[in-house]
């Protein structure tokens, strides 16, 4: 048994209350009345990263949401590694639907159910428990240090803003984010990249008023309709989006990488009918899954607003309807590109007659991460060690705003968890499953020191 | 001076308070609040006519709503005129665009502003003083009976019901609904036809639930992308309905009947600017806006329903999605067999993984009258004596259920009217002009006359 491992079985009790600790605290960064809870939470980070030997701990940028900087034990001469997380958690709703409440932890079957237990309190914690297990075997092989925010869930704009002054906050020899699940149990994996979006209202006015179809049907106008027309022109039947130009830019994923989804087990009715529970599958067929979701771009229609839908039938011809839509991005579509090509699309579909305008309320650019950078080859190793697998890499097909900013001095970031895909973040009864806890704790310890090797 | 004009001249001001009297009630038949209000007017109406001379008066059918029927003094071996019309009224809403109370008649220039003013008390009661009128001038021409409902805005059911039961009460030589108006002032109209309506909701699903677009974005089906698409199947962006069959059951009016359309006074441009305010008039362009007002069929959307509209950017894949539409009829499409139509069209055109659905709410079959009855040929008579100009056939774009029930016995259906086209009725400051409803009491009545000449 290794030092790490005998380290982390013999404080497993401990670290578990330490864990419930964190995970009592409702910090819902979307929610202001939780301001409070959100820089408890930040201080319970930054006291805990304190007492575990960092010499250095700040509050940044927020006296609400601050995030906490922490350096650990100088290690002079050694590489240094940035550990990125967030203490902020989503709301708890429904709260019905929770077996157990979402800010009492209670352990079940192996499980630790609270908000935030795998999203991402958990596994910034293994990381924790990591540096400090590593830290018990001697001397510091690598300079950590730790950037935990605490506005993941509403927009991380005060990290934009404070690595927008600061921006070698992230200078380091790697940076390891901890976010994202494994592929499947026993199948530890590394995120290569994350889709991007450009999130927009499509508004179409074609009247004053809303009329009256029995006086005007059949001359007058109708927003909805000519919204129907110009959202049928922007994508087939066939699923292929069809707005000029959006293809071109799309940088299809290598053969060596497509080859490597391929081995990935997949049962791809299973997914249809248990994870979706559709009766198909849809998009571009001729593609694989993984390659429709992880490295294709999507336009989806999220909702149509206007007109009359209330109880029972009201003879209107609506002046104006406005859809919500989005489109996922893929290398190298930026979000500024895509918005010029999806403005550009509308306009031509649309008939002279109505005013039509685009307006974009959300988005973030595509990222691709280098697969065979040394730290992830380190990393890999770790998890070989300790799991008997090295990481696969796969993709996600949703979209990390901040994550482009922590590479931007040049440092390979490493988007890589100890969580599992039925940890069910963002909905009721989130978990995160002990023994993943502690094995990434022995693992990213083991990267630590692997990293300090060189 | 005719008989007829000297008693309305005379009387005019003492009608006027009866006018207000009859206004000043709120009848509003789908807000159960105003039940007693409703019963009200029914009793206004009657015990006006019992005291203009009628022998017979009734309460048909419900306590709060119900069905005023009323016979004139007999007029034995003489024809019989059957009078349609209905007190109550639409709910006044928006309360603050009225420039004066809604239920506080005042007049103005020359016009009685209330909800009801036009639809239908001011017509109704034009009718009532042309019976009275006609009385005074001693033997009545006519057998006159009244049919004056209290539901026409909610529904028309307990009319309906009793027409179902008592077939008989349409017996008649003719029947005079004046629940429309002029097509331009001094511009006297009858309706030859009104378009029926067929009104349903399509239902997609997708998938069991709502998704995560980035997680399942680009293999998932969207329910509101079905939709668009089978919406976008069911019409062209030429205007042409693409319900296989429709157009088949269109009987186009005949070259007569569209020359006379084309004679009528109208401005194109104006109309689309200044009534409808688009900037271009749509549907089958070659046909003239009058023909597609009148006698083609529609399909609007009036809403969708499902996904998500609220403030800013969620990223949902919508698993649901509902449109409410409606298509306008024209002879001969009843509303069963578009019904059909409809629902094969939406099935051809959803895909096999949808669970589409098509679920009908409302509707009307289409009405034609034939414009050449001896009835209006003399109420046109009537109007040239009166107006100096007789009736121009128009048809309504607008659907009256009961007025199919009203020729079941044979008798021709008069639709006309003396409202005025600005009558605002449906809308904030509904009027009547005070003239129209003079002249009108004195066409009425000189049509009683000429109906009993024969």
């Amino acid at each position: 048994m290794s030092g790490l491992e005998s380290f982390v079985t013999a404080n497993r009790d401990r670290m578990l209350e330490e864990l419930k600790a964190l995970l009592r605290i409702p910090s819902i960064s979307t929610d202001p009345a939780h301001d409070a809870d959100c820089r408890r939470a930040a201080e319970w980070v930054g006291d805990h990263l304190r007492q575990l030997g960092c010499p250095t701990v700040e509050y940044l940028a927020s006296a609400t949401h601050p995030v906490v900087w922490a350096e650990g034990p100088p290690a002079p001469g050694r590489p240094t590694v940035l550990v990125y997380g967030h203490y902020d958690v989503q709301p708890p709703d429904p709260l019905d639907e929770w077996t157990s409440p979402p800010f009492e932890p209670t352990v079940r079957n192996g499980d630790i159910f609270a908000r935030g237990a795998t999203d991402d309190k958990g596994q910034t914690f293994a990381i924790i428990k990591a540096f400090e297990a590593v830290l018990a075997q001697g001397k510091p092989p690598v300079n950590v240090r730790f950037l935990i925010e605490g506005q993941e869930e509403s927009g991380s704009q005060i990290l934009f803003d404070l690595l927008a002054k600061e921006p070698q906050r992230v200078a380091a020899d790697a940076v390891l984010v901890a976010d994202t699940p494994y592929y499947l149990p026993g199948w530890p994996a590394v995120e290569t990249g994350l889709r991007g979006l450009c999130y927009a209202e499509i508004n179409v006015r074609t009247s004053r008023t809303d009329l009256h179809s029995g006086l005007y049907g059949g001359a007058a106008p109708n927003a909805h309709e000519t919204l129907v027309q110009i959202l049928a022109a922007l994508k087939g039947t066939n699923g292929r989006i069809k707005i000029p130009g959006l293809y071109e830019l799309v940088e299809r994923p290598s053969k060596e990488i497509r080859d490597a989804w391929g081995k990935l087990p997949f049962n791809e009715r299973r997914f249809m009918r248990d994870e979706v529970g559709a009766k198909a599958l849809t998009g571009l067929t001729k593609y694989s899954v993984f390659e429709r979701l992880w490295a294709l771009p999507t336009f989806e229609i999220h909702g149509i607003k206007g007109g009359f839908t209330g109880e029972g039938a009201k003879t209107v011809i609506p002046a104006e309807a406005t859809a919500k839509v989005s489109l996922r991005l893929v290398p190298k579509q930026t979000e500024k590109k895509v918005q010029r090509l999806l403005a550009k699309a509308v306009k031509a579909a649309a008939p002279k007659h109505a005013d039509v305008t685009v307006k974009f309320i959300h988005g973030a650019d595509p990222v691709v991460v280098d697969v065979v950078s040394r730290p992830i080859e380190l990393l890999s190793q770790a998890f070989k060690e300790v799991e008997g697998r090295g990481v696969v890499p796969v993709r996600s097909g949703g979209s990390i705003p901040i994550v482009p900013e922590l590479g931007k001095a040049g440092a390979p970031v490493i988007l890589s968890g100890i969580g599992l895909p039925d940890d069910r973040l963002h909905a009721p009864n989130e978990k995160i499953n002990l023994e993943q806890v502690w094995k990434g704790a022995r693992v990213f310890g083991r990267f630590f020191q692997l990293m300090g090797e060189g």
